[in-house]
């Protein structure tokens, strides 16, 4: 089973908290480096876009399954670690401090307690839940017009497609992006309104879909599998969560997806929740402050950087489909490139921010908008 | 116990609900009418402003428990009518179609189902919770910066306080406001930020804090009582929820502040609330329609709607404590009242769209927006 995924893209702030637990070099061993987009036209015309001109960093298409193995079995080498799985957390009482887990094999449900309690649960957050009625608690949630639907490249036809790029097909409302695996294989994920996905219901309309749409795509994934996955699939939906604070109380901490389910449009989901990691580490170290001190500080120092970031994805949303193509975007890159090349430490281009350093999301946005204003965008 | 309230104002859209099932002037027989605003300025001197100077139309104070009397013992007159007490909705399996209920006496938890199950659960409620995790559920939560705490000036002291009017009191960050009560009493609501009630914590500071912001208000209030309600009370919060749809399924609708919380300074809450039980029964009566689309087509009509109120309420939540007392406000109020006196029919102020004519909320927002660009404000 290849599971559920958006593929995941690894790039700076992934690798900085992957580094500082020793598995930067474990993790990139698996992964497939990728240096730019390339954009796929209609007519099958191809066109490089280097993430980085300047200083040639790329980002890391890696397998979930393959990440998740390499975190559990360093995790386990720890002797104060326990890992309970098939365990499920019902629900948390955060008034008094407990959470109640279910025991999935056995149906028992029993209560656990500890000095510091971090949510890492997801977008559908269960402890996220509990904090929702609690005094001064700021929520949005927001659930983007496009659904996704995974799409599959076999490795016998991977060789067909230039490595080491991240393909995208924009086409406005509808975009489809490629991931390489490990194996030559590549791992596609469809973007459309959720309406077109309902319309597309038998051989005929999705075939006629995707031949004018995304022709070049066809003899690669294959009729047989396009038509069968359409068919056999419901596509998913794409959310995006923003809240405050990240901390209740004493103990309690919501971190990565439950503190900030964002779209993926910027391939900073799971970089943004493992630099939550690193920045809470940070403060752990300082020996002189107490948990209810450091989770209340993380979470004044966060917010407004994982809001940042969320904004920036949902920014992407448009741009990965739309502006791509767009002559004007494509003249922006080129000014942002001169520049970048010339003064990089004056000029600090949005991706370049984002993906290929630890500047705050925030400032990475604040700088953003001040470029736009000079560049009269 | 007078329990909780911000008291209620009720104008043109709850009236079209009541008098549509008869009870308009019951209810409007034990309010109080109020024909505008009477602003208190530090040094005691006041200013009356009518709400309605062309057509007259006033909005009219009424006690929280009176209302819920005669609407209770109305509904207990309809044989197919039947009211269960102490009972509490505890969660919805809402796609198994069920909602389960607890007796608290009892303490028993039982299903229930029927073929339309309509959530006026109000701000937390719980049926909107199991409405959180469905497919393209949108949902916003803000907790504002201002609590609020109910003062009193008691019925032997009424009388000084000029009749029929809404007082306030606005202070920039600070804003009290005081409601007629039938036996000559006033409910007083103090709003402020919340920070600044945790640093009210002693007799000294609260006479302090009240005698140098609210010097008229004291002797009416009553030094005892003041610093008593302070000392011995927590402030409430206030909550603005939008969300989309308000409907799921075949047969679950949530209406009133279940849908749209809203901050308090529009006095539309209930106004809006009742207006969702005209829009929905209307609907109903359309006998060719089935529940289900009944209820989607309501959710449709009404979410843009109440959204709009909801913005016009944190508008407000402004323009009350801050705005009133600026020239530039008062100067395009009388910019209004002229034009309103002219062209009733082209000029449409803003109160008077939204709190005596059942204009779409959305239509107000955008005859307000339209306005404003013409007065350029």
């Amino acid at each position: 089973m290849r599971g559920r995924s958006i593929n995941l893209a690894i790039s700076h702030r992934g690798r900085v908290a992957l580094r500082s637990v020793g598995l930067e070099e474990t993790v990139l061993g698996s992964a497939i480096p990728m240096q730019g987009r390339l954009l796929h036209g209609k007519t099958g015309a191809l066109q490089s876009m280097p993430y980085d001109p300047v200083f040639n960093n790329c980002i890391y298409s890696i397998g979930r399954n393959s990440l998740n193995e390499v975190l559990l079995n360093a995790a386990e080498n720890y002797d104060n670690v326990k890992v309970k799985f098939d365990h499920k957390l019902v629900n948390a009482d955060i008034r008094r401090g407990v959470i109640r887990v279910q025991n999935k094999t056995t149906t028992e449900v029993f209560e656990e307690t500890a000095d510091l309690i971090i949510g890492a649960d997801g977008a559908y957050s269960v402890l996220r839940s509990a904090m929702l009625m609690t005094p001064m608690f700021q929520f949005n949630q927001t659930h983007i017009e496009h659904g996704y639907l995974e799409l599959y490249i076999p490795a016998s036809l991977g060789d067909k497609m230039t490595p080491n790029h991240l393909h995208i097909w924009p086409r406005g409302q509808f975009m489809m992006i490629a991931l390489p695996n490990k194996d030559t294989s590549w791992t596609v994920t469809l973007f459309m309104p959720l309406d077109n996905f309902t319309s597309l219901r038998d051989e005929d309309s999705i075939m006629y879909f995707f031949e004018n749409i995304f022709p070049d795509a066809v003899p690669l994934i294959g009729k047989n599998s396009l038509v069968h996955t359409f068919l056999s699939t419901k596509p998913s939906q794409l959310i995006s969560i923003k809240c405050s604070p990240h901390h209740f109380g004493s103990k309690f901490l919501i971190i990565g997806d439950a503190a900030h389910a964002m779209v993926p449009f910027y391939g900073q989901g799971m970089n943004s929740g493992f630099e939550d990691v690193s920045v809470l580490s940070e403060l752990l170290d300082k020996n002189h402050l107490e948990v209810k001190e450091i989770i209340k500080l993380y979470s004044e120092m966060r917010v407004q950087n994982v809001q940042a970031v969320c904004d920036l994805a949902m920014y992407n949303y448009v741009e990965m489909r739309d502006l791509v193509m767009r002559k004007s975007f494509r003249a922006r890159k080129a000014v942002d490139e001169v520049l970048y090349k010339l003064c990089p430490k004056i000029w600090f281009p949005l991706y370049n921010s984002v993906s290929f350093s630890s500047l705050e999301y925030r400032r990475c946005l604040e700088n953003k908008k001040l470029q736009d204003k000079e560049c009269n965008i």
